[in-house]
Order: C-alpha cells, then structure tokens, then sequence
C-alpha cells in the first residue's frame, strides 16, 4: 500500500534531480504512511524520516510497525514547545531530538539541500530557508497522485459511502413536525460512529425551509420542522482516513410545485453531468452539462457554485469541477456531482453523488433514491 | 460586540501608518465580524469590504444585517472557479465582483497599498504581491486581541463547557464491559448537539485501556472496555462559534495502585499549575508548577506535551502555556491546565480543565469531579 507511494516520492526526487523531499500536511503525510501529522522527511543519504512531537512519538512508531514500514521508516521525536528534561518512551531504539521540528529536519539533511515539498507556510518556508534549506514546490505532482485511487481506497471510500446512507435514512425516519435541525444533526452524527466511522467528512448541514437557501446553512437548535418544508442534508463519513460526502433535499409533507420542479431538473442535471464523466474529457466539460440543463429551465442563474470536487482522504481535493478546469479525466478519480438551485426568499435544492471514474466510464459510490418524499 | 473591534482594526492599521487590512483566517473573519469564511478587506478610502464567494453570499449578507454591521460593512459576492453567467442573488444593492478572491481584493485597494494581515500562504502572498500589493504581518496583534476575552465570549464559553460535561455525564452513565470506544464517542457527539452546541471541537477522545497511553488516541469500534481499565475522555463542544476543552481519566472497575497514584499526582499537577495563574506572570511559570509536582514523583520524563493553550474561536489558539514561553498571563486569557503522565505498555493520565485569568486570579470555567471511579 504505503511503500510504492513512498517509492514513488523517492523517484520524484530523483527525476527532479534533487536530494529529497519534505511533507508537512497532515492528509499528505497520512497517503504516504498512515500516519496523520508530523512532518515525513526523505533524503538520499538518510532515506524515510518520520518526524512527529513528542507526544505523538508511541502512536506514530506503533501506526508504522503496523503498516509494515518499520524497515524503511525510521520515526522520530522532537521537542517543540521547548519540552524539558529528559523524555521516557521506553521503545528499543528510540530516536529523539532536542529541539523543534526545524532543527530535526536541519539534521537530516545536508546544507544547501533541495527539498520537494508540499509545504505553503511563508513562516515555515523562511525558517527552513533560514537553516540553509531550499524548496522546491511539488503540492500539485503530490495532488496528482492521490486523485488517482487504489481499489483498497475505493472499497474505504465505498464503506463510508455505506455508513453515511444508514445515518441518512435514520435522519429520515426521525423527521416530524418539530424537530430541530441540530436534532436530526445529532442523530446523524451518533449514527456515523455507532456504524464505525472514526468521524464526519465536515459537521452534517441540515437545513429546513428558508434555511436550505443557503449552500452552507449552518444547523439550529431552535428551527422546527413544519409541514410543506424542504430538508436539505449534505453529510459525510469518515472510515479509515477515507471520505465519503452526499447530498439529498427531502419533501416534507409537501413543499408545492415549484420546488417539486426545481428538484426533478437538479436531479436531471446530476444525471447529465455523470453521463459526461469519461476518461480524457476535459473535467470543466462535466460542470458544463450540468449548467446546460439548469439554463435549459432558467435555474442558472440560481446555481452559484462548482459542481463538484475530488474527495479522498480531504472531503475536498484535487480535481475541482468546475467550469474552468481544463485538466483531464482520469481512471481512479473519485469526483463529486453536486448541482444545486438556491432561490433567494424561497427554498434551496442540491443532490449530491460521489462518482468514481473508471475506464468503462462513471461508477456511482453513492446509491440512494434521488426523489424523496417523507 | 464587533463594531469596537472593527474600530480596533482602523486604529491598528493608522498606528502603523499603512492603508489597510486583509483578514483571511476564517476565525479571525469571525473574531471581528461573526461570519466564519471569505476575506475581511479594510482600506482607508472604501472602508469595510466583507468578501465572499458567491456561495456564500446571501448568508453573510444576513449575518452582517444579524450583527447589526450593515452600515459599517459591505459583503461582496466574487466568482471562484471561473463561474460563469448572470448570478441571481436577489438582494437590494447587491455586489458581485467578476474574477476571484484576488480581483475582488485588489478592485478595493490602491496599487503600492500596504495591508495588515493574518495571511501565511506563500502562494496566496505571492498572487497579491503580482497584484501590485504589499502586505505587513500582524497576526500577533490580532493573536493578543482575540487572548483577551469579553463577558459575553466567556459566558458562550462556559455554555460550551457546561454542554460538554452533560456529554460526558452520559458517557460515564454509558460505560460498561463490551461497550467500545466508538460508542462512548457517538454517545457524546449525539449529546453535545442534542444540548445546542453547534459541533464538537474536535473530534472527542475516548480510549480504554493500553489506547490511553497515546495523548491523541483514536477511538476504535473494535476495542471493548473491561473491568480494572483506565477510560480517558478527551472532549469539548462549540456554543455560538466559541469551544470548550475538558478531560477526565476514569478508573473503571479498580485498575490498581500505579494508576491511582499517578492520577492524583497529576490532579495535584492541575491544582499546583491553577495555583500559579495571576495577571503579570510569565506563562511558563505555570507550566513548570505542574512540572515541578510530577517530577517530585518520579513523572516527568512521561510527561511528554506541554501543559496547555489559549481556547475559544479556535479550541488550540494563542497562548501556549509551555515552559518556552515568556509572555504575560493577562486577565480576560482562557486557557487549558492539562497535565498528563503517559507510561508506555501501560495506562496514560490527563486531566484537563479550563481556566480563566481575572485580576483576582484563576476562575475555573469546568466544573466537573476529578477523581472518578465507575
């Protein structure tokens, strides 16, 4: 799993002809370890470092052991914080290092060294540069990488697909006249958990009536369902570091015709967009089909966003779906299709699929009725 | 609320004699309008610009017309992601900007223009830097106005904290053999909601057994708790934009005599590190308090992150309340006091509270037992 990823990035290094490389944001650090934070270092004359604080030292030797990495990943305590006196971890072999983060990476590598590097902090670049350091930007070639999925990330990617459809159909079960938004939130994020997810993709929005005109509408302990309402969920799951992220608008008790037809052309679009989907189109061409059909029945205008985006171990990554996006398709990309129509005043809709691109064309992960009537 | 401190900002940027202020940290958005997102733009000649993507739009708008800064501040829709068309907000007076967050940015600010800010992404800098935009950092000035804390901030922050003990209430009423960690966690994240809290602060720590050795151990739907386990719960809710932080170690079922030792050495930790919070004092003092009670008994060295942090918009902000640090502790700060004691292959300890600084000295905002047997 990890080891070709880390074999890779030591090929990266070598085709750009420079001495190794240094990864610093948490999801990156996790595609090429399965380990969550800390910084991993690679260097021609050291190989794989794996720097974490302190307190982070036991969790990240043991994640690697189990990984089976230990052979080719050495992990490494640092003191930040100016943590004193001497540090027990009572592991056979354990490597510490007086000092912060910086001075464990200056120790590794050779002055005058250049780095890949997914790192965009100016303080973090200048003091690295301070300790004689060089960076070289490689986020987009690291970005690149993770769109491409492996099949043991599409059946996490799948699992937490499943896990968020249950904690979906709790939440439908359990709406009625007079329950609150935070409510139904509530039972969503129990679910997610009691079906083993280790968390949420991003705090489940939940939103009735007027409330679902806004895209991001933030759920409330005091709005109350009533009949005639629309009820917009968009959650996620996370399962073993892997997303998953959905999107539904519910008829509750019957909201009228105008939302019944501003919902059937959003799900008509969902299913023109994915129709697009194949390899080796250009990706804003999938955002297009889907605007088509909204301008096709004057809802454009109401849909204010991108149509999607790349969910992986982020709920938002590389590639962007949106109109101008001109990078290609790939085999392994997993992609969301998420149009929505949000009128001022009156109501919101989006439907949301998370869609993976194969060669034979689009493959749903998501798999729950489009039209809901509660 | 917000206008003073809005004012606060102009007085800032005229102090330094620059023309201007750009705001990008969402937290910090929200410190000084209460709309968490976009960008918070100031400059001398246009005044206040909140800018937003699209999306976005309509609700900022109505949280600036909530907060009663309509007069003062003018939200700005811009189109991300080349979104293209007419976009139909709807509302009176509407601005919407072509082109991106940058345009949007520099279509408000005078070439050669001198901003404050609390942005750190070299490539975001970079792109203003193309616009003809200079930027000084003041992120410490705006890190030291949010430390000090307003009545109204503390009384959100003390509803946190009174949601998230009812949480961990439940969670004790739930603890028995064969439960597992994930469902202690649902049992939380469900009852924080459920009591109004708008989210979790992150997401909560339950660990049984051997999993308490790791200070930021993951809940497993696999590990099962047993009579004579230590049960570590890590856990904190978000009231109205503002977190909470607490930790209790409980003794389930009789784990012996180490355990109950090391727990009341770090409670005495926590009293000793409370004991040393008065204005005018060097923040590291209080660090070394507890330091100097777990060394007397043989800790230290398994006493492996520092003592605590700043809380409130952000669950870890400024300060860090670390032996390195030599600021000043201030009335209004709040910060967390969480000694642990971590023994490899055997159990770990913390017990967090949270404590505000007032001129008469340290008020605890947690108000939960410390010694706990299940």
């Amino acid at each position: 799993m990890y080891r070709s990823r880390l074999r890779k990035l030591e090929g990266l290094a070598e085709e750009k002809n420079v001495c190794g490389a240094l990864i610093v944001s948490a999801s990156n650090v996790f595609y090429f370890t399965g380990f969550k934070g800390g910084f991993l270092l690679y260097s021609r004359n050291v190989g794989f470092r794996l720097l974490v604080p302190a307190l982070e030292y036991l969790r990240a030797y043991d994640t690697v052991r189990e990984n089976a990495l230990d052979d080719l990943v050495t992990v490494v305590a640092y003191k930040p914080y100016g943590l004193p006196g001497e540090l027990k971890l009572d592991i056979e072999g354990e490597e510490i290092v007086e000092g912060k983060a910086i001075d464990a990476i200056a120790k590794f590598v050779g002055k005058g060294c250049i780095l890949l590097t997914d790192a965009d902090s100016k303080q973090f670049i200048s003091e690295l540069e301070a300790k004689e350091l060089k960076l070289q930007d490689a986020s987009k070639d690291i970005a690149l990488m993770r769109a491409l999925k492996e099949p043991w990330e599409i059946e996490r990617m799948t699992e937490a697909a499943r896990i968020a459809e249950a904690a979906l159909n709790e939440a439908l079960a359990n709406l009625e006249p007079g329950v609150t938004e935070l409510e139904i939130a509530a039972i969503i994020e129990r679910e997610i958990r009691v079906r083993g997810a280790e968390d949420h993709s991003f705090p489940p929005i939940v939103a009735f009536g007027k409330n679902t005109v806004y895209p991001h509408a933030i759920p409330s302990a005091r709005r109350r369902l009533e009949d005639g309402q629309p009820v917009l969920i968009d959650l996620g799951a996370v399962y073993k570091g892997y997303c998953s992220d959905m999107t539904r608008t519910v008829d509750f008790g019957g909201v009228g015709d105008e939302f019944t037809a501003a919902l059937r052309t959003v799900i008509d679009a969902v299913e023109a967009a994915i129709d697009a989907i194949e390899p080796g189109k250009k990706i804003g061409e999938v955002d297009a089909a889907a605007r088509r059909i909204l301008e096709k029945h004057g809802y454009a205008k109401y849909f204010i966003h991108s149509l999607g985006h790349g969910v992986g171990i982020d709920v938002h990554e590389y590639p962007r779906v949106s109109s101008d996006n001109n990078d290609e398709l790939k085999p392994g990309m997993v992609i969301t299709i998420e149009p929505g129509v949000y009128i001022p005043g009156k109501f919101g809709v989006r439907v949301e699929e998370m869609v993976l691109v194969t060669e034979r064309g689009p493959r749903l992960l998501t798999r729950f009725p489009r039209e809901l009537w509660v």
